[in-house]
Parts: structure tokens; sequence; C-alpha cells
């Protein structure tokens, strides 16, 4: 049985090898890095805690002293229409449209030494380089630039917690290697509360910084070793410290093995010669140097770069070859770059010890799981984490541990909002860790204490001082003149207390489930029968006045306006058409979303939605209406919901730097795509369904971790054909517009059979229309 | 044999409340805490983590700014002449002449909430309170004051990590506690780097704060229990972040159970009815808020303060027992308050579980040893450790494996200069922790890696980077112009290395013993033959001129001068004598340095050197001369070292606030009463031998470790009778001026017979003078 594995698995190397491409190869990391797809094109593994990559630029933040929009640009450190790289940092977010991190930027110079990164204008006034992209080169787990500044050749791999640097020099006798401590991403004069920097001997170089940004009190640890003995150093402190104590004894700045303080810049000298490489292995923890320098020698116990950048690769193709695909290139490739990026956040968060730091900052041992972190929820709760219910089943359990234990250790006893690296940032609204929890739970993936997550959903969503939860449960809304983006708030929590009601009628919770049942209607309480919009009241049980339904700002909806955000009833779909007064008007309100037009004006505000992620009012570049295309077959038109989804897949993700119509959030963007280009999409977590779409490709087939496959099929596929005529699944007629979660996990074929026209009979039973609360 | 010791137990207490006064009974905790000696007065065990004792005033390290000699007084936190207290902090040093510390100030208030400490001249204007020593009272582990302003008393004990709080309340509807995070000694603004907060329920709160001062990064967490549901809170942000990230969605100052920043000060209040006491357990931990509740835990699982109470006062009874005198009742005072204050510092530094953060701030688990910290090695190697050899045997081993690990944590692979709380401050000079190791070493204490402790104290004295190491070893000193403060230096490092060339010799290291050998010597190398004073050179082989014999200001010496500092050769002092030209020299030198007249001027700049501390220009406040009054011992005149004992003994040390003449500096200025009163000393740490004074007791017994007693007796002794007649060990003349610390450990008996008169003749013999390494 063995020989036979390992059979196979030679015989797939050689299927690879002869069949040329990969799965890896059709990744494009650059999609996205240019605009508002804020990703970065560097080296990673699948969820590693090292995400290497250049930043192009830092722009310091300026909160309070009027805010640079340059900052929200440059989330991930990389925008790809600069020309010059500051240098290569080891943490980035994938897509966010907030950020943090950048921590520890290496950058190799030649020359006269310089400890400040300099201008973008004027480069040659730091440490920073010019590059072009005719030099570089990006894939999954491997990057490569030239620096022409210093003609130094940069290549990054990495493994889960070690990032491996390769710097290839000319002949030079004054060869630098940086190490900023005070670079970062969202930075500002003061982010950086404490770092400290140790040369243990004349390789290993370990420290840490502490930071309060995004992330109130975040520490990260470091060890770096290098491939060549350092011929001198410094350690910088650019900023003295007001008290000196007897440290002043010491010239702390050159070759003194210690520093510490506020804003650091270290540098290593070389000698080298022409095409000399150093190489770097520079190992992260959240707990200390000391488990920084076991990570180090546990991932990479050797200098081979290539069996690195091998093995990452390889990394990344055991996750891509979940799915398989048939489609022209161009679909290949943004659907392995989708799937790439759905990959990428969150982040495992544990030492190869177990240990991570907790939110409490105390020193924790991940018992029997992995320890995630960056939970960027209420983006990537509606597909990415239900993608991960059938591609990443295990790591599923892992992160509801991992959202658990955040629960314990959260002085509110409340689950994550938006935490990243031991910290809750309290970024955006919702509860929506509750329908991550309860869409696995739903779906049978239960290895954790079930009645510690019922706890935790159920304090997560009566924890008063949070947004207005201690309002709503008292008004049935989020009062606006008690607290701002009410309506949003009402909608989301009236979704994710419908999860609740699932979770306690599943567990027999009668009483819990009749009250959450009462709560998951709460949106009924802001619908405006004059206006049919969804619109925030004030405590007086007052509409909000006046009301622009078409603006992002100060109307009581976060990043988006009432024609977007009215639609936000995934869990009862049925229950606001009758508000309406028909499927009619949701399918109007619909067709008129994407036709109509929307100034510019309209959502100047709200720097989360562009034009480009824009189809009319539809906006696709941010998450508050990705279910609404899916919308018309919850009203007996779902020809139309192919429709949108072909033009969506077609004109939103394009195989070239700007081919992300918007913030990737960690994955959200991705995750719709893949759905939908699959051809069905988890309208409403919690649910068990997945509401049929249109295929976007020939043919696919999802490789389960039970060993089961689930096959797509099409028959008459191609550009024109994007309607469905017919659905097959395992080979019996399909009349309804979903499918449920256990249809997939079983295994079997879901055949499409297309056509260029829609085929207006097939589901026509209200019956047969995807689950609503309201029958 | 068990139901013995159990009976023989029962009579001591028996004979301890019968006689009314045990050891603990004769202490007065005032004693140095007016001016010079910086002593505190509050509640502590022996070497308890946990120093807690009241603030009279908080005043701000203007360092850079135009020093502020007001901040020298607070180095305890107390200043006799005050009359408000701040607050009590849960860290002190005992002595110290530079600061840190003063962690966690809680504060009982009543009436309108104030969060500010208010100023010394207007206590009204803050939380402070007015006091008067009337209601003051102090014993070891107790304190009580009555706060004035509030009508709150105000009562203090505890264990060896958790202080324990009582305060009496009056009626009021708008009683207070206040646990200001920003309260500090040697406080500056920016001091505190980073500090949390956390309600983590209605009695518990935790947190921790990161400073930046004497100890470069440090780290302490708490966790606090209140004996009373807290009613409502407020953790106050003094100081608004910068970057205010989506915290600023909530009231973080009002009833919000987690805060964080530089300067948070927080509040809890209370009804209290008249008569009613709030009991706080504050537990301290360096390694985590878990940690510290494990410890709170451990410590202390009642309320019972009485308990915690007398359970203080028995271990200090246990401790000061170790020593039985008998004497006057102000000799009794002294003696047993300077046993007090040798047993306060340094201090245990792990915590229950054994966990403690490192010097790399790497958390480590203290294997088979107590971890201790607040090594003040200038100060203590001098007598303090030499007398932990007799008394605190076992604790000895265990400071020697702190030190050896601080070693092994250490990037420059040293032991500790001056360190405490995982942190390397770098105060005063030497190498001193290398004589406090082969002292217990040569004494057969060695508990320990001697492998590890040999390449300990050689690569301690061969650290070129510190404190001009690296000249030293080149010119044979250390060059004025190269480094200051030189000639204190290579007389120091002289000695240290004495210590090394007995080590390497008693391990057979023959090569490393000669190179110690000549090392040791080094200090003949600035000896002037001119001015016959030891003499900062500099690099060019020259005298450092103009010169002046009675400045303590940038003549080559560190807190003294050409008089006191060139006396400075404990090893060696024939080797010294023979430089100046016979003994006769150096009585004359050491007769009138006890009779000359000094001006202020000398010493001005020297905050450590005081008038109260001086007879004629030999300065008893400070430690370089400690060893002078010993040195006629060398030149065949005992019975002036006799008289020079008496006269320091009953000058220096009396029993009243301002009853120390300098800093007690963590205990040393009380080690050498302790071996002074008891009639001998160790002047040569390493040699084994304890130069014999003059008895200032009737009688005393030492209870060794090893079950032995060494017991002192004197005949004739009186005021007038200060002289040596005779002096018998076990019944036999001893006609040497030293005893063999083995000859203390193995038990016997050392009996003085005491005159009026000096006798010439005893020990005429030069060689029954005490070592020398010139024979």
């Amino acid at each position: 049985m063995k020989k036979i594995l390992i059979l196979l698995f030679a015989f797939q190397v050689i299927l690879f090898s002869q069949n040329s491409k990969t799965p890896a190869d059709y990744v494009n990391p650059f999609i996205g890095t240019k605009d508002m797809g804020h990703t970065f094109p560097g080296a990673t593994v699948p969820f590693g805690m090292v995400q290497l990559s250049p930043e192009t630029d830092t722009v310091l933040f300026t909160y309070g002293k009027g805010y640079n929009p340059e900052v929200y640009r440059y989330c991930s450190g990389y925008q790809y229409d600069d020309n010059t790289i500051v240098g290569f940092s080891h943490t980035h977010f994938n897509g966010t449209g907030h950020s943090d991190l950048g921590d520890f930027l290496i950058m190799p110079t030649v020359g006269d030494l310089q400890i400040n990164p300099g201008t973008k204008n004027d480069p040659d006034s730091g440490y920073r380089s010019l590059f072009s992209h005719q030099t570089e080169e990006a894939h999954p787990g491997y990057y490569k630039v030239k620096l022409d500044d210093h003609k130094i050749t940069a290549e990054l791999t990495s493994t889960e917690r070690v990032g491996f640097h390769k710097y290839t020099f000319p002949t030079s006798d004054s060869s630098h290697i940086i190490l900023d401590l005070t670079s970062g991403i969202y930075n500002y004069d003061g982010k950086v509360v404490w770092s400290s920097i140790r040369v243990e001997n004349d390789t290993l170089v370990t420290g840490y910084r502490q930071t309060n940004g995004w992330a109130r009190t975040r520490l990260l640890y470091f060890a770096m070793t290098f491939s060549k003995q350092i011929e001198s150093y410094g350690l910088v402190n650019k900023k003295e410290l007001i008290y000196k104590g007897f440290w002043r004894k010491f010239n702390q700045n050159r070759n003194f093995p210690e520093q510490a303080g506020h804003e650091i810049v270290s540098y290593f000298n070389f000698k080298t010669e022409d095409g000399e490489a150093i190489l770097i292995k520079f190992a992260l923890s959240a707990v200390s140097t000391k488990n920084a320098i076991d990570n180090l020698q546990a991932e990479i116990p050797h200098w081979d770069f290539n069996k690195i950048k091998l093995l990452a690769k390889q990394k990344w193709n055991d996750e891509l070859s979940k799915i398989t695909i048939e489609a022209e290139d161009e679909r290949k490739v943004n659907f392995y770059t989708s799937m790439y990026h759905s990959f990428m956040n969150p982040i495992i968060y544990n030492d190869v010890n177990g240990e991570y730091r907790g939110l409490d900052q105390n020193i924790y041992k991940a018992d029997g799981f992995t320890n995630y972190t960056i939970f960027s929820l209420w983006d990537t709760y509606r597909a990415l984490h239900p993608l991960y219910t059938i591609l990443q089943q295990q790591r599923t359990n892992d992160i509801v541990n991992s959202m658990l234990a955040h629960y314990e250790q959260s002085v509110h006893k409340i689950l994550p909002v938006w935490s990243h690296y031991s910290n809750e940032n309290w970024c955006m609204i919702g509860y929506h860790a509750v329908p991550v929890i309860v869409d696995a739970y739903m779906k049978g993936l239960r290895n954790y204490d079930v009645k510690k997550a019922f706890d935790a959903v159920l304090s997560s969503s009566n924890y008063k001082p949070y947004d207005g939860i201690g309002y709503y449960k008292k008004y049935g809304f989020v009062p606006e003149d008690l607290n701002s983006n009410s309506a949003s708030k009402t909608l989301e929590y009236s979704y994710d207390d419908w999860t609740i009601y699932k979770f306690a009628e599943s567990i027999g919770e009668k009483k819990i489930a009749d009250e959450y049942f009462k709560r998951a209607q709460s949106y009924k309480n802001l619908f405006d029968p004059v206006t049919k919009f969804i619109r925030a009241k004030n405590s007086d049980g007052k509409f909000k006045e006046p009301f622009d339904a078409l603006s992002t700002a100060n109307q009581g909806y976060i990043e988006g306006n009432a024609w977007n955000y009215s639609l936000y009833v995934p869990h009862d779909v049925k229950g606001f058409i009758n508000l309406l007064g028909g499927k009619e008007k949701l399918i109007t309100w619909i067709d008129s979303l994407f036709t109509m037009h929307i100034s510019d004006e309209s959502f100047a505000h709200s720097e989360d939605v562009d034009r480009a992620g824009m189809i009319g009012n539809y906006v696709h570049g941010n998450e508050p209406s990705h279910q609404v295309p899916y919308m018309y077959c919850y009203a007996g038109e779902p020809w139309k919901t192919q429709e949108k989804i072909h033009q969506i897949v077609n004109s939103m993700y394009k195989n070239r730097p700007d081919g992300l119509s918007g913030n990737d959030d960690c994955g959200q963007m991705s995750a719709w795509y893949i759905f939908s280009v699959l051809g069905f999409y988890p309208v409403a977590p919690g649910s068990n369904e997945y509401v049929v779409g249109s295929p976007c490709v020939e043919s696919a087939v999802i490789k389960l971790e039970n060993g089961n496959q689930f096959k797509i099929e099409t028959e008459n596929y191609s550009k024109k054909n994007i309607y469905i005529k017919e659905v097959y699944l395992n080979g019996k007629v399909l009349n309804r517009t979903f499918i449920k979660h256990e249809e997939i996990i079983s295994g079997g074929t879901l055949r499409f059979v297309m056509s260029s026209t829609p085929n207006k009979d097939w589901v026509s039973e209200e019956s047969s229309y995807p689950y609503s609360l309201t029958k």
C-alpha cells in the first residue's frame, strides 16, 4: 500500500513535470498589487506566519493630524506603479483595507552606508533602490528582483516561520545588510513602543519590537542568522533615550552587541566578491527570541535556498491542487491566484513548540490544535470560511479552537471581531466569528468543545458595551443617535443571531432558539414601508433624516449605501420580499442596482468603495453586497444570477496587477471568485446550502480531505453559453437552486448543461428556492 | 526526634513570649529613613520581592535637563521629614544611591475623586494625604499609618511575592482605591514605556508595566484582588495615544475593563461603613499576569491579614535569631536593624512555579536553585556577601547560581555588575561578582557548576568593552584619558584579579594563576613615588595633572579621593606598605586620614559622600574605605583598629531616623556593622580570613546552618574597655589578628579579654598579620 502511494506520488510528479505546468505555475502573485487589491507579491507558504515581501514605499500614518490617503494604498507595503524598493519585511496582510505589520525590514546595499530609507522621489537619499519589473519574478513561495542602485539580486523564499533571503552582491569592500526596526506599514512616529536587538555571535542576531498600532500591544521577536560572518556592525539608536543610565559608558552604536530603544536601525558590514551570495534565515516568534531560534533551527537546519524554494512550491501545489479545473489559461491564472490568496490569511500563530501569545498577553501552549491569527471576520465569514469548510476542514477545526482560545482569554469574554497577533483591533462591525463557528458546527466540523462554542456565541452576542448590542437588545435595533452605522449593525446582528438560532435549535436549546429566532428578524424593525429601504432609526423610533439612499456617509451604513445594504438579509430573503410586497420588487431592485448611475460624490467618503469595483451601483469591490447577484434565485429568476456571475467574473478579476477590483480582504474577494467560478455560493453560511450560480469552467474536481471527490462538469459550456439549461446531481435532475454541503462532501458529480439562452422554467417551484427563515 | 524539635520550638516560642522581646521587636525600620540612609519603613519579608512601603514624595528625574538633587533623596521613596504620603508601592531598594522601582502605587481616598498625586506643598491638590509620625508604626513585616486627609488607617504586610493591604475607612459613599501605574521612583516623563490593566471580574484586576529607567527594559506584572466587590471603576489614560485605532468606539475611561498606554491611573469606587476595612492582595511577577495570579493564590489563599502579619514577623525572627547578642538595648536595636537591612536585598526573583525572566528577557525555570536579583556588587562584595557565607550559606549557593544564569544569558558573557530585574544597569565599577563567587568557592560553598563559575570569572575579567578592561590588559592600568575613574578601576580590578588567582590556584590552573598573580599587582603601576598616592595615569604613562589629593572630582577616583582610594589594596596591604616605604608610613596615613580637615568643596560633586558619614577625611558613609580601620592590623598596631571600630560603631549607627551615616547600599553599611560589632571583618574576601577588630557586645552566638554555634564572649567588656588584652579561640590564646572562616563554621568560642588600655604586645609577629599577597 505504501509502495503504491509512493508510486502514485512519483507518477504525479512525473505528470507535473511532463505536463509542464503545476497549479502553482498558474499563480500570478502580482494580481492585485496595483491600486485597490492590496495584495503583495512576496514569498510565503500556505497560512505561513512569515510573508516576506518588498515594500515599495513606507508612508507615515498621520492620524489626528489630517489623514494621508496615500497610507491606505500601502496596506500591503507594495504598489505596482512604484519604481523603488525600500526593503523586504517579514509580515504582511493579504488585501486588507487597514493595516499594521511590515516587521523587520531587511535591505542589502553596497557603497556608502545609509541608515535612512530615503524618499520615493529621491531614492539616493537613503538605502532604498530603484528596480524595474523586467527583473522581477514572483511565484508561490519565491520572489526575485534586481536592486539596480546596488547591483544586488535579491531572492526570497520562506517556510511557515522563517524567511529565507538570498542576496547576490557585486564585488565590494562595503557591502551592507540593513535591518530597520523602525520601518513598518501604517507607521507613525511613536508606533514602536520599544525595540531591542542583540548580536549573539558573529552570525546570529536576535531581538524584538513592540508596536502600538492597529494591534494596540503587539510583540514580535526574531532570530536572524547570516551565512557569512559579520565583519563589523552598528546598532544605531536614531532617537536618543531620555534616560541614558550607565549605558552611556559604552559606545553603543558601533560593534556593541546590544541596543534598545524606540528607533533602532542596525547594519551589518561584509566584504563581497562579485556574484557572492549572502544568505539570511530570519525566524519570527510572538513569544520570545528563544522560540524564534528554535523555529529557525527546526524549519531550516541548512543553507540550501533552492531546497526551501522547491519545498515552498510543493506546499502550495499541495493546497492548490485540492481543486483542478479545466478552463482557458486566463481563467486558470485567476482561479489559482484566487486559491493562492485564499490560503494566506489567517496565519499559523504558534511556535514549533506549540507556544503562542494569547489575547491576554500570557503565553499558552496550543493543546491539540494549531493556533491561527488574522481574522478579518466582517469580510471572511461570507465566503472564505465556508470555502474552508470544504477545502480546509482540519484547519477549520483549528480556527474554531483558536477563536475559542481568544474567547477564553478575552476580558470581555467574546469571540474575535477583527483580531491579529494577540490583539483585538475592533475593526468593522458584527460578531461574525459566530457564523464561522456555527457554519462549521452545522457542517459537522466539531473537533472542539461544543459547549464552550455555544457559550461563546451567546456571550459574544450579548456583550453590551460593544457596538450598541445593549441598545439592540433593548430597542430591537441599534439606534443611530446612540451608536453609528446602526442600520448595518442591525442587519448583520440579525443574520448572526439567526445562526445562533440554528445552533441552539440543533443542540436542543429551545428557549434560546426561540429568543434568537426573534432576534434574527430584527432587521424588520428598520424597514421603511415608505421608501422600502432598511434605514437607520434613532432611539425615539423615528427614521434618521435627512435620508440619501445613495450616499455612503452618515446614513447608518458602513462602507455602503441604502441601495446595497438593505439587501443584506441572507438568512431571510423571503422575509424581506414579503416586506417589499413581492418578489418582483426585489427583482426590480437588483436589476436597477446593476444598471443605475451613481455619482462619485455618493461614495467619496468610503475609501473601500471604488469605481473600479462597481457595476452601476452594485459594489463588488467591497463585501456587503457579495450575496446580491445570487438573490435572484430567491425570487424565481436564477438566469439573472447566472448572467451577473459571468459579468462579474469576467470584469472584476483580471490577470494583471490591477486585476482585483477591490481589496482582496484576506481572501474574501478571492473566495467569492472560487465559488462563483465553480457554480455555487454560500449566501447564508449556517444553512448548509450553496446557491447555484453558473459555472465558469469546463470542469472542475474538488479533492476532499475525506478522500472523496466532487466534480463539476459542463456540457455546451462556452463564453456565450452561460445560462443553465439543466443541472444533474449524480445523474439526477437537480430541480432546486441550491446544493447541500453534505452533497459536496459525500463526493459526486454536478453536471451543468449550458445554453446561450436562459431556461426560465428551471426551478419554478418556490419550495425549491434556497433557505429562508420565513417559509 | 520530631517530637523533641516541636517541643523545642514550642519552648522557644514560650521563651520569646515570656521574655517579651523577640529579635524582630528590636528592629527599628525607621533607622536610615532620614537624610542619607535611603532605607524604607514598609512591610517586607526576608529577601522578599514585594517590599511594600509608603512614598512620601515622587520627584521627577530630569536627566539631561539639569539634575534635580532632590531625586537622590528619594531613592527609597521615603524621607522622614516629609508630612505627606503619596501612596504605597510594592517595590523598593534598600539604601541605594541611585534608583528605580516604586511599582504599582496604591492609595485609598475618600471624597472627591483625584487621580493626580498632588504636590508636597499643596497635598489637597491630589490624592496624597497628610500624616504624622504619631500614628505611624513600623515593624519587620508590618507598617501602619493614619492617612489624616482621608481618615483612613492603612496597614501593610507581605509575603515574598504578595503585598497585603488593609485600609480601614470612615463612612463614605465615595471611597476610592487608586492604583497609579505612572508613579515611580526616579521617575521621568516617558519612563513608562507601556502599561496595561484589565478588570478581570468585580474583585480581580491584572496588568503590567514596562519601564525604561535604571533598568533599561523592565517588565513587571501584577494581580490585585479586593476583599469587596468593586462598585464602579475607571482606567484612565492620562496621555492619549497618538494612534487610537478602533478602540475609540468605546468609552475606555469608565467601567471598561481594559486599558493600555503610557500614563494610566485607575480608580476603584466603593461604599464604606465606618470602620469597614477593604483589603487588597497584590501579587507581583516578572513573567506574566498568569504567574502573578498563581503567586497570589499560592501565598495568600485567605483574607486573614493578622495571620500573614504574624507569619511575616516569624520569618524575620527565623533570620534575625541566627545571631543573638547580649548588649545594651540601643546596640541591640542597631544590631537587629542591621541584620534586618542585610536581609532585604537581593530579592527572590522567580515565581512560585520557578519561572523568572532572564537577562535576555526570555523566560527560564530556576532549576535546582532559587533565583535572586538586585546585586549592588560594588557595595556588597565587601562585607554583605561574606556575611552570607556565614549566615546564608544556602542562599549564597543560590546567589552564585543566579549570577551564573545571568552570565549565560548575557550577550557579553559576563557576570552581573549592578543588576536588577532582568537587567544589567552597569552602575559603578569593577567585576565584583568575581570576588563574591570566589569567596563562596574558597569557603567550600560549591553547589553550582564550578567549571562554569571559573569560565565566568575569566570571561568577566577579560571583556574589553567594559570600563577599560581592554586598556587595563594592554597598559597594566586603565588610562584616565581613555576611560575615566581609572585609578579606582585599576585598584579594584587588581583585587578582583587576585581572587581569580586564588580560584585558579585552587583548581590547579597554574598558568592562569600566574597570569592573575601578575594582574593582581597592577595597582603598583599607578603608585606615584613622589606623592605616595595611587594616581590616575594617562595612556602616555604620565600621571594625570593637575592633581588634588583631596578632591573627589575628576581625579580618577569614583566617589572618593586619593587619600581614601589609594588604600584600596585589601589583598596586598603589605605590598602597598613596601611601596610606601614601611608600615609606619601607612600608620601615619591612616592616623591623618581620621583627623585631618577636609573642605566641603572637596567632595561637593560626590553625592554619596556626606559630612555626616565622615571622620576627618575618612568616609564611612560610602564604601571605598570600609576596610581602612582594619588596616592598622597589617601594620602592627591593632589597638588603633580597636579604637576606630568603637568610634565608628558609636558615631555612625544610631537608633534614630538619621541614624545611618550614609546609604545603606543594599545592606553593605549594615553588614559592616554586624561584623564589626561581633569583632571581626572580611577585609579581603577570598582569603578565608576575617581581621580581628574589637567586639561591641558582651557576647554573641552565631547559629550556623550546619547546626554548629560560634560564640563570641568577652571579659571586662564595657564602654571604656574597648581594647583587646587577649583573645582565646576555643580556649587557646589567639596570637594573630585574624580568624579563619573554617574556625567559625566548625563552631567554637572566641573569647576576648578587654581592657581600657591598648595591649601593644598583642600580635607583634609580622607572620601573624592577616593575609597579603606580598609575604
